[in-house]
């Protein structure tokens, strides 16, 4: 049994710490766990109480008259030991230890936490944490975390971050930000890592046939030896994509502080990365567009990029990002020129990218849309197809989706992004492309950035990469 | 008088091609006149109606028996040699010529626009376009464009873009999107810049009082010599902000296709940029997020940034981008530690970024950020605030202005950048501190670009620049 089953998929939850109070962590885990239907079973552990959410409590887990395979701690970092002790004797199987106080606030907290791993291993139970905010599995209606989490959507991708707070926020705003709604079928944050880490996570994800995407932001590698080696394995079966912080001297010392971490060189790491099939992503936006790419859109099959444009200047940007990330331009074939000419007035030249603009005219944008994507997806030599739309009332139509609709439905196997500058109509429209799963972004660079991940990610599945010694 | 003055404050304007039909561009550009309350003369110029929006129409501009100070042309390419001779024999001061067709559709084009060149040279009339969208003169209730703009918002920013409709996009994101609000005083679209151009552009902008910033879009540089030597008599007085695309080898290729941009090569630009006290930014995000916060916040007279941060994560990630961007940590002062530690818990160690998470708490959210930002900001050691709230639940404040207003009464001269992440609390965060002229921003590593510009401009004006030979 992989060690992370019964902390992922368990048939029975202990909370401590399980509180009435609204607004308490104790409360808001309760909330989650009942509101999203998990169907195992629940035991709150409070002393002072006789029923939480109409579940009957306990006083210990000592007390509960059945198995159980997961305790969440919502307790003070010093009564941390104690429950554990008493969890081991229940033989409780895993344990997520939100409590802080730990190597994260230094040198007090350090000792803390060497008691901590002495009492675990001796327990033999599986953790999380301590510094956690604990792990969701859609596949198990399993919402077991202190964030008041709302609609949260299913999906291919499998988040590991090391920071909790952090997840949490970002997790919330996939959830609720129009714009970020990709869908997360197992999210886990590692906290301090003192027992379970992210090569388990890896392992996990991999064989979990809801996780087709593995994502992780981390600020250090605690096994990077096993970890490189299990990704190299993996790595053609399902991309791995990595938000690595710490990487610069301000940056190693803050990870250092933050979770006790001691940095790995950020160059090696780079080669490692690069070696073992790892995408790396370096800003929290360039990882949330990746992930949304791989979420939406299938992987390009090499690296010609066919660009539409709606004006000329967009045209110029974003043929700077595809030569600065190494990427190619198309060169249209004759038959595609022909099927742009023929939407376009005869004295505009046709370029990759195509500016399409003078195109349009309020009656026939849906057909100029329809045309020129169609005409782009169609040809032999384009691999991915960007295009970038300006939201303006002159470019503006009834139903984008109508558009855009049928072209998805062909299934031309090739990757689709789309870059909308402009006022109010971009809102109405992101939401209703992100419905066809074609991922919107704002900026030119940051698609840029996305397609060049996924290409990175083809190149690693096509590529047999040198063997490392 | 400066060549630009009839053309950004004429006191008539005539509308050649203005038409009753809803959706026109001569409808919307009489529309976007009347509506904003231009003071001066309007003369619609079609020899098919009566009246337009009120106002009597004209066959041709030799009929209107007023003196015309800038004629806008709206009609097809082929006529405007016809029209603008016409212009010259009216007198007419200055023209905005819409109409497309020219250098930017090649071979056929280029023809075209050197005919064109010789008829605006025998006329004497000042002009921008071909292939412009308008301009934009707040203090002049003066908004000239076919591009239907609403609630045009007056502000610092003076901006010159070289691509019309791009320039249209841009305007409208930022008209209409909460989190680009930032307002502009003068906005201007060169087209192909046959006749006025970036330098006449940087001469006005630096003589008019309502701007005090000037940003530049723009593929190429028409008079470089002018130009820098201009920049670089007016870079102490007010910052010169530029995104200057093209700068690839395809970007290059796709700026001469579009605006028949000979380019200059990019490492020598930026070597002028550098030298004659340009700012430069690379994306149209950066550029939005440097002329943000040149719009809103004061300029930093350092390089220490000091950052508060409610996740160790965001911590890291900013320590990052700092360190990259070639700024400094601050060293928090014992007194500034001091006073942080008061509203931590005893075993939370506190650091630069200073982690405050711990200290949150439903009924103590204000105080908490209201203390600790004070503290950074009265740090002697701290030139610059970031602040990166998480907009979660537990972290929430009904009323976030209530926290920073007293704080930017009390004018600390720092400047204040805020990343928010997370969910739906952060579009009325948002809201809320953009009211105040906080710049928000939704990715650290973009707030700490617009740093870097903002930075990299305070020494521009603080240090004598190497006089070049």
């Amino acid at each position: 049994m992989h060690p992370m089953q019964t902390l992922l998929e368990p048939s029975s939850i202990a909370v401590i710490g399980a509180s009435e109070t609204e607004g308490k962590t104790g409360y808001i885990l309760m909330k989650n766990l009942v509101d999203n239907g998990y169907k195992g079973g629940i035991y709150p552990i409070n002393p002072n109480a006789m029923e939480i959410f109409g579940y009957r409590t306990y006083r210990t887990v000592l007390d509960v008259p059945h198995e159980i395979d997961l305790a969440f701690l919502l307790i003070p970092g010093q009564l941390v030991n104690h429950v554990l002790v008493q969890c081991g004797e229940k033989n409780v199987k895993s344990a997520v230890i939100v409590s802080a106080g730990f190597a994260e606030v230094g040198e007090h907290g350090l000792k803390a936490q060497s008691e901590l791993e002495d009492v675990i291993r001796k327990s033999g139970i599986r953790c999380i944490g301590p510094n956690t905010i604990g792990l969701v599995n859609k596949q198990k209606n399993l919402l077991a975390s202190f964030v008041p989490f709302q609609n949260w959507k299913d999906g291919p991708v499998a988040i590991g971050a090391q920071s909790g707070i952090f997840a949490g926020a970002l997790a919330t705003e996939l959830m609720e930000m129009k714009t970020q709604r990709f869908g997360v079928c197992k999210s886990l944050s590692f906290g301090n890592m003192i027992d379970l880490d992210e090569t388990d996570f890896l392992e996990y994800a991999w064989r979990d046939p809801a996780s087709k995407i593995i994502a992780f932001y981390l600020e250090r590698i605690k096994r990077p030896r096993p970890f490189f080696s299990l990704a190299n394995k993996i790595k053609k079966e399902k991309p791995i994509i990595i938000l690595k912080s710490g990487r610069t001297e301000y940056g190693g010392k803050a990870a250092l502080s933050h979770t006790g971490s001691m940095p790995i060189k950020d160059n090696l790491l780079d080669i490692a990365f690069r070696q073992y099939g790892i995408v790396r992503t370096y800003t929290l936006q360039e990882f949330l567009a990746t992930l949304k790419a791989f979420a939406y859109q299938p992987l390009p099959q090499g690296n010609k990029v066919g660009v539409i444009t709606f004006s000329g200047a967009s045209g110029v940007m974003a043929s700077d990002e595809i030569h600065q990330s190494g990427l190619k331009l198309a060169r249209f074939t004759q038959k595609t020129l022909k099927k742009i000419r023929n939407i376009l007035p005869e004295w505009q030249p046709i370029h990759n990218p195509a500016d399409i603009w003078v195109a349009l005219g309020i009656e026939r944008n849906k057909a100029v849309y329809k045309e020129s994507v169609q005409a782009v997806l169609e040809d032999e030599n384009t691999d991915i197809l960007l295009c970038i739309l300006l939201a303006l009332p002159n470019s503006d139509v009834p139903d984008i989706r109508e558009v855009f609709e049928p072209i998805v439905e062909k299934h031309y196997g090739k990757p689709i992004f789309v870059v909308i500058i402009g006022g109010k109509i971009k809102e109405r429209w992101t939401d209703e492309l992100e419905g066809l799963n074609i991922p919107i972004y704002s900026e030119t660079s940051v698609a840029v950035k996305a397609i060049r991940s996924m290409f990175a990610y083809y190149r690693i599945k096509a590529i047999e990469a040198p063997n490392p010694s």
